[in-house]
């Protein structure tokens, strides 16, 4: 069972891929999809979604998970943040993956032990759990979302869209 | 010179499309595409996305404008949003068409004269610059959109996204 995990922004999408085999995870790839800070918003959203569907259509992972996006108290960012959101998730969805939503803290608890870790801790953590992977990737919060996912997907629901 | 205005919502996405010649605008089409409110949020973006694409793909307009969106004081309503305005804006982006953004007032002024004209306001202007167009219809401010673009094109930037 492969799973990707992704961390959505408008100039840097984290991913990371595992196989899943009962208990036993195994790291298969990592990256960050980047997009130019130039060129109009449309063209990037293109660029990401482009990045985001190249990296399914290689790894063939068969779901996806993402973290629950902190909802920033400048609207602006906010809506910046939607935007490269809903297409990092259209990319697996058209792709004909479920795709789970998981809250921040449980993503943290999932790799740590503890749901308020900060990004090194979770660095660490990832690099222990999946040994190999270089612990300070730009991608471990998309591999601790996708050993969030590991852990949880037996009882997981997919992304309810709240009306 | 055919173009398309979008009013971007994860439930209902207005669509408005036009042929301008010189000063002359015609109007050609207009509708709303519905996305269920039932299923998750991916399937919904997706089916968003397929809506929205396959107005563009039927219509062929060749540029395509979009009302920057009034950002909530609401956090979720804005990231809400946001990923419906990122997957409508992508849409037309990989057509291949240029996006052009437009602030609400702007919007307003091109097709009431003023730029505090309510909803009500500005169908029946809609109606009165396209002749027999519905002026009740859910698409008038796409269709407003639209022709704001068709006024503003010359000198108007693609949407630019801050970094």
């Amino acid at each position: 069972m492969r799973l990707i995990g992704l961390d959505p922004g408008l100039r840097l999408t984290g991913w990371g891929v595992i196989d899943v085999d009962g208990n036993k995870l195994r790291h298969v790839a990592h990256g960050v999809v980047k997009v130019a800070a130039e060129g109009t918003l449309a063209d990037r959203l293109c660029a990401l979604f482009d990045g985001v569907a190249a990296v399914v259509e290689a790894q063939r992972p068969v779901e996806a998970a993402i973290e629950e996006t902190f909802v920033n108290v400048n609207p602006a960012s906010t809506l910046k943040l939607g935007q490269a959101r809903g297409v990092v998730m259209l990319a697996p969805a058209r792709a004909g993956l479920p795709v789970f939503e998981y809250a921040t803290n449980l993503v943290k608890k999932s790799v740590t032990g503890a749901g308020h870790a900060d990004k090194r801790q979770i660095a660490m953590m990832v690099g222990r759990l999946l040994p190999g992977v270089d612990a300070t990737a730009d991608a471990a919060d998309a591999l601790a979302v996708a050993i969030c996912h590991a852990h949880h997907r037996a009882t997981a629901k997919r992304v309810e869209a709240a009306q």
